[in-house]
């Protein structure tokens, strides 16, 4: 009937901002969480898979991030009318289900969960709207001891997934230092907490902003506000010149004689910047207690500010206990965190070495993993306050942070193509595909159309694979199979002596029988 | 300001339809899906992760299954007015990524897919509207040697998760041999093949349920129709009973006297029904070839079904070829898969042991895979059918399988307790602890409050720890610690004898040096 009308069909793709994944970008990942997990697991934490979908009332409907007040969720409503959306991270649905099995979970409850989250935002280049999350919290913890914990966990995580030592940093803080600061530079009046609540929020994402817009990007915000290059124009704080002098000698304290610090971090470092000096002697300990010496200063009497560095010095204490020395997790007042909820200590795992941007300029990789210490995630459920500490891990970031130092296996390797010359074989080709497989090795019989040879090879090109197997009437006949080597063949095609190519050819003949141990031996040879 | 009005506080529950998994039910999952992904690796699948949102557009409104025309999906509208939806299956995605990448994928694309999916579906008891599958597909070949790959690829699998052979059977049938026993009952012609299609229609939603209805029941879906339990009627085919005996002979033949019928199946066992019996001799390929003569004589000189009965007869051959026999993979006529979009070779892998439901009545298994050959789900895109195949694996049924007959840990083993005596020296307790995770031990220092010592047992005995470790400052004195066999405790407390908790007792002291060596010792005995 409608025939005639031409078809009108479905496009051909992903919605905006959500992409698909191939071959060793899902292994890898795979991979790399199985990895983490098993950290996560020897640390006594207990996994938790939650769905996808919860009721946008358990969620809240916002994301907690005050820098980013109009991103939502996915929503909708269902047929009974309530309104259900995706989550949007990991640590919503902890507090719902910590609220709602709370009578039958240990106390604390240490828990890791990993999986897709969904944010409703304008996607951009490498920003999507689904990605990854890799999450541990422990709830129910009033103990610094909780934090500590997760830094080394979070140090533990990424020596286990491949970063070597000396490329990354644990970075620890506190918020109580930086409440005490703020108070210092009054604004913070511990007797009515929501006064300069404004400027409080202004202070806190200036400072997470400090990589990337310098001392004096800063202080603009701190006061009369910014222009940024493309003309919006953020307010600013309007403190005076002296509260701001307090906050950025928080941020970035003056040079000593053994520091060195790196202006566009604020993090201390030894001369030169090598963490690793460290290890050797107790230059580390010395330099921790003069940070903390400094904090205590500049927090002055303030009670909380007092609290936070204490906390601090509990940490760097504890860690210290397990091993862990300041070339693996150190105290960083310049780390805060842009997330309005946390309360304590707040931590950051930030790769050290360089990598080249797309205009071949050095650039540090910067931040994979952040967390910390928020006490009343639960509350809007129960009533009740429970302390809860946590971190997050930025798997796709750390995945490519990986492959930026070449970690990770260049390309997957391919299967081992047994050819079909003779179509009416095919329960042959089955048989050696099936004798590769129970030894191990991945293989499989090519399935196209078989009548042009040159498309099967140019096939198992594509597949990346490094070996074929042909096997014709004739060989069947003698009881043979040909094994040809496609890796050294190609290096041949491309640059091999005359003796190589006499030495090591790259196809050769072999009973049926030997089929199987001299794959694996050309693979073992391969590699 | 409003602080006097009662709050209103969030439901901590999930979503109707929804739910929540702990600990072992994520990682026991979790191995299951990588020890799938690795026997599609080993038959050359590539991995492939699609988002779990796609465009309504490119989905397709419905569920291909015809059987429940009204379940549907998760859908919203974004702010582009597009229209964005959960994935229902995998398969749709793959469909869609086929399509837009198929210039740059091998063909045949061979790639496995595992994750959530989620159905718009009124919940029910153990029906969830989110649910994972873990699919495997053959996409662009149109050779019958991809299905006889995926029947032996599902075999392994079941191998490889620990179904024991003889518990498991994979299930072939060929839904042109269906078509070719219905085109000589009268109820399809090949010149016109819209004909008759309601009716064809509730013929294979009929034998799809012989497993449940019975002959009878199907005979009544066959011919007027039928009412439930509930007194629901289902309208009848309205075949005449000619046409019914056909289309039963197929489903369940006529016994001889080497075969037994298994009437609730209608699969063909040889004498006894023990499958494992065809190992033996060549039993085996003369039931395979009598099940094949019937089907041949059946469909007399319908085309299709003849090439149904040829289809069926290479698998036959290739999956031997493999050394699959009848005790693994069998030809079924009773297997029939309700989706509609089959178009050729089907299978099924059943579970046949037997478990008791909750009246205590003995009941089997049942299926726990399937799939086929559809050919024409690119066509949507693209305008080409494209043939392909696939196979997915239902791998919570088989998860519950696995735990049915004990195959699984009973209790994931919980972590090893460090206690607090001494709030003071958590250092000294967290540095046990590292000690105890770098041996690869899982460990955890008490993090609650300390101060009652019964709820650090309680709280260790909750986490199903093996091991307690117990210092105050007594032992810290000496240089020992106190390691407590909470396994053994527990078994002591119930019923040893004196002699065993002389010889063994559930405490013993040790220098905090031999800490480690102590604790693994007695983890390899509790074992």
């Amino acid at each position: 009937m409608a025939k005639d009308k031409p078809v009108r069909r479905p496009r051909a793709e992903p919605p905006k901002g959500f992409r698909d994944y191939f071959g060793g970008d899902v292994t890898e990942r795979a991979a790399m969480l199985d990895q983490i997990a098993k950290v996560y697991h020897r640390y006594g934490f207990d996994a938790l898979e939650t769905s996808g979908v919860e009721t946008v009332e358990a969620l809240g409907k916002f994301l907690p991030d005050v820098d980013r007040p109009n991103e939502g969720v996915f929503a909708w409503q269902d047929e009974d009318k309530d309104w259900l959306a995706l989550r949007y991270d990991l640590t919503a649905p902890l507090a719902r289900v910590y609220a709602q099995y709370r009578q039958d979970l240990p106390t604390p409850y240490r828990r890791y969960a990993m999986g897709p989250v969904w944010r409703n935002e304008k996607p951009g280049p490498g920003r999507f709207r689904q990605f990854y999350q890799c999450d541990a919290d422990t709830v129910g913890a009033a103990s610094i001891a909780a934090d500590a914990e997760i830094c080394a966990m979070l140090a533990d995580c990424l020596d286990e997934v491949g970063i070597a030592r000396g490329d990354y940093l644990v970075k620890v803080n506190n918020r109580k230092v930086l409440n005490g600061v703020m108070e210092v530079a009054g604004v913070l009046d511990p007797s009515d907490p929501d006064k300069f609540a404004a400027e409080r929020g202004i202070v806190l994402r200036a400072i997470d902003k400090l990589d990337r817009l310098g001392v004096d990007g800063v202080r603009a915000l701190l006061t009369g506000g910014r222009k940024d290059e493309s003309g919006d124009f953020t307010k600013g704080a309007e403190m005076s010149l002296h509260q701001v002098d307090i906050v950025m000698a928080f941020v970035s304290p003056k040079h000593s004689s053994h520091r060195v610090l790196k202006a566009e971090t604020g993090q201390f470092n030894v001369t030169g910047g090598n963490p690793l000096m460290y290890k050797h002697g107790n230059t580390r300990s010395k330099e921790t207690a003069r940070i903390l010496a400094q904090l205590r200063e500049l927090v002055g009497d303030s009670s909380v500010g007092t609290d936070g560095v204490n906390e601090l010095e509990q940490i760097a204490e504890l860690v210290e206990s397990q091993g862990y020395g300041p070339d693996r997790i150190v105290i960083d007042p310049s780390v805060v965190r842009g997330l309005g909820y946390y309360t304590g200590p707040v931590f950051e795992a930030e790769l050290t070495f360089e990598i080249t941007d797309e205009k071949g300029r050095p650039q540090r990789f910067g931040s994979v993993a952040g967390g910390g210490r928020y006490d009343d995630l639960v509350e809007r459920f129960t009533g009740e306050t429970v302390p809860a500490t946590g971190v997050s891990i930025g798997v796709d970031r750390l995945l490519a942070a990986l492959r930026a130092k070449g970690r990770t296996a260049a390309e997957a390797a391919g299967p081992v193509v047994v050819t079909v010359m003779d179509r009416d074989r095919m329960a042959d080709y089955q048989s050696m595909v099936a004798d590769l497989r129970n030894a191990g090795i991945r293989a499989e019989v090519y399935l196209g159309n078989p009548r042009q040879f040159g498309n099967q090879l140019k096939y198992a090109n594509k597949r990346n694979s490094p070996i074929a197997i042909i096997a014709g009437a004739e060989e069947q006949a003698r009881g043979v199979v040909q094994i040809k080597d496609l890796i050294l063949g190609k290096r041949i095609a491309e640059n091999a002596s005359l003796e190589e190519w006499k030495d090591r050819p790259s196809q050769i003949e072999v009973p049926r029988a030997d089929l199987v141990a001299r794959v694996r031996a050309m693979l073992a040879g391969q590699s």
